[in-house]
């Protein structure tokens, strides 16, 4: 090494000994001719002086983030100059010898600022030497070590699964690779190794995980990445207990790295239950401002609006001392989610309900509100009435917005949840109103996908009354993040073979798309569930960033570009021809041939 | 769990209990009405006796692969019927219930049957149940598993580089995705880390390490896969020992887990002595027959073929009693290499020598030729004559045949070597004729890549005389196959640019190509140098498995194709009208503009 020690790591017991550094000039300044310079490597930082002689004259050139080697000796400081803020500010290193391994342009920004998102990406190597953005990756790298001492400890089997492989409907679309020596044909890369890691469970491999790098090729929503990365997981033998167990293993283990207990066993909640309560299937359970149930209080209604198939409140605490134009930003916020507007009555500190909606109430409507829906005087409650799909989901949100305003949320604290016993199916319409794929021809789509299990309680039922079957799935869901989900699959062909009539996939149409899982399944193939975390916004969530781009070394910005490398870019004329892509396209295949 | 006990894990101690195991039936036999069972799961085979009752009316329609629940007592073999072979042979379950979980169609093959390769890689799931690719699969996970704790011990972070990124010339065709985004442009698929682990010292990550997945679409050459995986390292501030040492430290523990010593420091041999003794820069030290240069030798001879720039031998033992079939067949074997031939002498039990070549020598020639090159009678020896390089490999591939035939080879030896001090450069025209894209345009081009050190006593020098240079890199070989290498990188922007300059590369070439690359290096880059091993062929090393499809999950046979998932496939014509591969190409950048 061309170091003996880190810099970070000198304290009050080295005094005395000659050291050699590297590493780069954070802070340089020149006191009276001494030259004082913060030496930073991945460790820390180091105070180095340069006090007199050929170092210091050398020193006088430094210019920040220049590289260098410095051999001194380390001193204690002088009485009172001591920084107790860093760990070795008790010491400094005089300087004997400096070596310029490296000069440095100058920067475009500085690092102890805050650069613009676009620099950031573009000088992404400098971005990195900053204290936050290179602390995120160095956890990420811990939080990867800290799932796999679990799964070791479980006897997992670590394996990659291939990238260059078959396109599959999965919901979004895939990005696609020419295929130079099958002329005319393409591989995908995977949305997710599913298929693959089922296809491990049919092979006997029991206990997989593999932290995988994802694929979609979707418009870039915000803080999406077109490439992402989970821990996925797939186990045989299996319920779902067992797989919610070995989950919440792992989620104390993350935990942990940042010195918070996750208790466990996480509550569950039932997908009916946090709709009803939370108007979300990722609720948010650092705070409360639960949604209340009225159209049966609203029953008999003379109010026109409230003559809905649901309605439902949440109360905002203290809201009724919103000004009007706070008020008029709400029916912003809500035409901006697509309704028409936001109902509100104000709770006034005598108990009286004011605002245009009160006037439209009965007196016993009137004199019971507050009581129903627990609004205290002062506060505001607003209302959604119409379909109970859109209206819950505007409550949710509202529920969420309400937090924020009034500081009801708890940064330091952690909610988990998992929420269980989601619909196996939904009406196809209600999938691509959501902008995923619906595959099949039928008014039925799978919530999770194709290859999930009924519960157990629902094997007879679920094709005769699709939209009461359970899925034997589980999301678990952090402070309103979604961050992973799994379920039990379906091993039996006869099965799959019914959950494909129900979405009307025809024989063939499965046959073509995913016979080689179909055809794997006929050979005893057991029972087996799994669970993929989403990598990214976990690391992001322990990092304390908003963004997963604060956690992944080198992210795309919008649109999909790299502005350091300007991937993706023009290819060469050589390359477009030998590449295959101009190749006339192969045929599809009509029908794969199943197996014997 | 659906089941209590694991099958393989059943031993004396468990007579009396009462588990339930899951798993596959192996074996099925019927002894006069009583069935056995071996019931295999990941962790081995147990036998089940069903004996009576309403369980052993179930067994009988059991068929090899159904996927079983089995509910019964652990009894004691009856004495004498024990299998010492298997760690549960002093058991068996009698079963009280059985449940079938899946049954299985009849088998494209039998597990105990060695299948075709197509069939193997159509029925991958099936194959991964037999024992030796399970095995192979399972020890991957070691292997990565092995390597993350030495790199864990040493502080390295661990950091995902992206997948879709920008195509840059690196000796091989990149793999392309089109991006719909961006129309007319292309990702390419990463060749490897290399430009992304040097930006990350830049950025001051200092120890860096990825299990990486890397892509090339070459013409699929014996044993190659389009995809494949690196171990792959970078550390900042170091030297050539300092990577070797840590690198030796990696390969103990992988050797470990199969019960290998492997005793370093590891020997180190430099390109150029490895030339002249083995003619080859991967030799296989597991055996001797080296190459005796004879070019002065035969300084004054008469025999026109040895009036050659070089002329070399290998000696056969034993070689001189082949008969005169053999002796041809060395003849073709040789031009099956390109050669003319392979000239030989055949030393008589008396010292005499024979065989067409021995007529045209000197006596003196014939006198001492025996002892020159270490020859014995009996013994035969092969000659080569011409261009250095082209005889030197062709002595170098003789040696190995030599060793094969003679069986020379001990199998369960390990030989390994570093190869220090290879030439930085090569002339461009070799390059090319051994498949590599030569970069530039010059008369010469990077030996490893563009972004290699010359060693520190080059570095005034290499410009000057390029073909004199050393470069700063080291390659670790094990019985003959090369398993890693990598080298000390350029961290200066003018020793870069003198680097460029000799390969041809101008300025704006060069800012096109690496330009991101290049600008980094201007803000303070460190000393910086790595490794990378080949991950797929260590992982084969270990197993003993001669192919690396034998440890990957899912590979590709011949042309890329995967013969499961039948990918590559066509696509829909939706798909291709959204993913952009149509859209009119992008006009290349003349010059990406340098930063600031």
């Amino acid at each position: 090494m061309l170091r003996t020690h880190l810099a970070g790591s000198l304290r009050g017991d080295h005094v005395g000994k000659t050291v050699t550094l590297t590493g780069w000039v954070a802070r340089r300044r020149d006191h009276g001719g001494v030259i004082f310079i913060d030496l930073r490597d991945a460790s820390g930082v180091a105070q180095v002086v340069f006090r007199e002689g050929e170092p210091a004259e050398q020193a006088h050139r430094l210019r920040a983030e220049y590289c260098v080697k410095v051999t001194g000796i380390v001193e204690a400081r002088p009485s009172g100059n001591e920084n107790h803020e860093i760990p070795t500010g008790a010491i400094e290193v005089n300087a004997t010898v400096l070596e310029v391994l490296n000069e440095s342009a100058p920067l475009p920004f500085q690092l102890d600022e805050q650069p613009g998102d676009e620099a950031r990406l573009k000088y992404r190597y400098l971005d990195l030497r900053r204290e936050g953005p290179g602390k995120a990756i160095r956890l990420r790298s811990k939080v990867n070590a800290a799932a796999r001492d679990v799964l070791a400890h479980h006897e997992f089997v670590e394996v990659e699964t291939p990238t260059l492989t078959r396109s599959t409907p999965e919901g979004a679309r895939d990005f696609l690779v020419p295929a130079r020596l099958q002329p005319g044909t393409f591989y995908a890369l995977p949305q997710s190794p599913q298929l693959f890691k089922q296809l491990l469970m049919v092979g006997g491999v029991e206990r997989y995980y593999q932290i995988a790098r994802c694929y979609r090729d979707e418009d870039f929503r915000a803080d999406r990445q077109p490439e992402f990365t989970q821990l996925d997981i797939e186990m045989s033998f299996v319920t779902q207990d067992d797989v919610i167990l070995l989950a919440e293993e792992i989620l104390a283990a993350l935990w942990k790295l940042v010195g918070y207990d996750l208790a466990h066993p996480i509550q569950r909640m039932t997908y009916a239950e946090a709709m009803r309560r939370f108007g979300s299937d990722k609720p948010d359970l650092r705070f409360g401002v639960e949604i209340t149930e009225c159209t049966e209080y609203f029953a008999n209604t003379p109010f026109r609006v409230f003559q809905a198939p649901y309605v439902g409140a949440v109360v905002m605490p203290g809201g009724a001392s919103q000004p009007r134009r706070e008020l008029d930003r709400w029916q912003d916020w809500a035409k901006q989610r697509g309704a028409k507007g936001l109902a509100y009555v104000l709770v006034g500190e005598d108990g009286t309900l004011g605002g245009p909606v009160a006037k439209n109430l009965t007196d016993d409507e009137r004199a019971g509100l507050a009581a129903h829906v627990g609004a205290k005087p002062g506060d505001c409650v607003f209302f959604a009435a119409g379909p109970i799909k859109a209206q819950r989901a505007l409550l949710g949100a509202a529920r969420g917005e309400i937090a924020r305003k009034q500081g009801l949320i708890d940064e330091n604290q952690w909610a988990f949840v998992w929420i269980v016993d989601a619909p196996l199916f939904e009406p196809a319409a209600e999938a691509t109103a959501s902008g995923d794929v619906a595959l099949g021809h039928s008014a039925w789509t799978a919530v999770h996908h194709a290859f999930t299990s009924p519960k157990p309680e629902y094997l007879d039922t679920f094709d005769a009354d699709p939209g009461s079957a359970a899925a034997y799935a589980y999301d678990i869901v952090c402070n309103g993040n979604e961050i992973g989900g799994g379920s039990i699959r379906i091993h039996r062909k006869d099965i799959q073979e019914r959950v494909f009539k129900v979405m009307g996939i025809s024989h063939d149409e499965a046959q073509e798309k995913f016979g080689f899982l179909l055809d794997a399944f006929a050979f005893g193939a057991p029972p087996h569930g799994g669970i993929a975390f989403g990598w990214d916004r976990i690391t992001a969530l322990l990092a304390g960033v908003d963004s997963i781009r604060d956690v992944i070394a080198f992210p795309k910005s919008g649109g999909g570009v790299d502005p350091l490398t300007d991937a993706p870019a023009a290819i060469t004329a050589q390359q477009r021809k030998e590449s295959g892509i101009d190749a006339k396209p192969a045929e599809r295949k009509p029908d794969a041939p199943a197996s014997e």
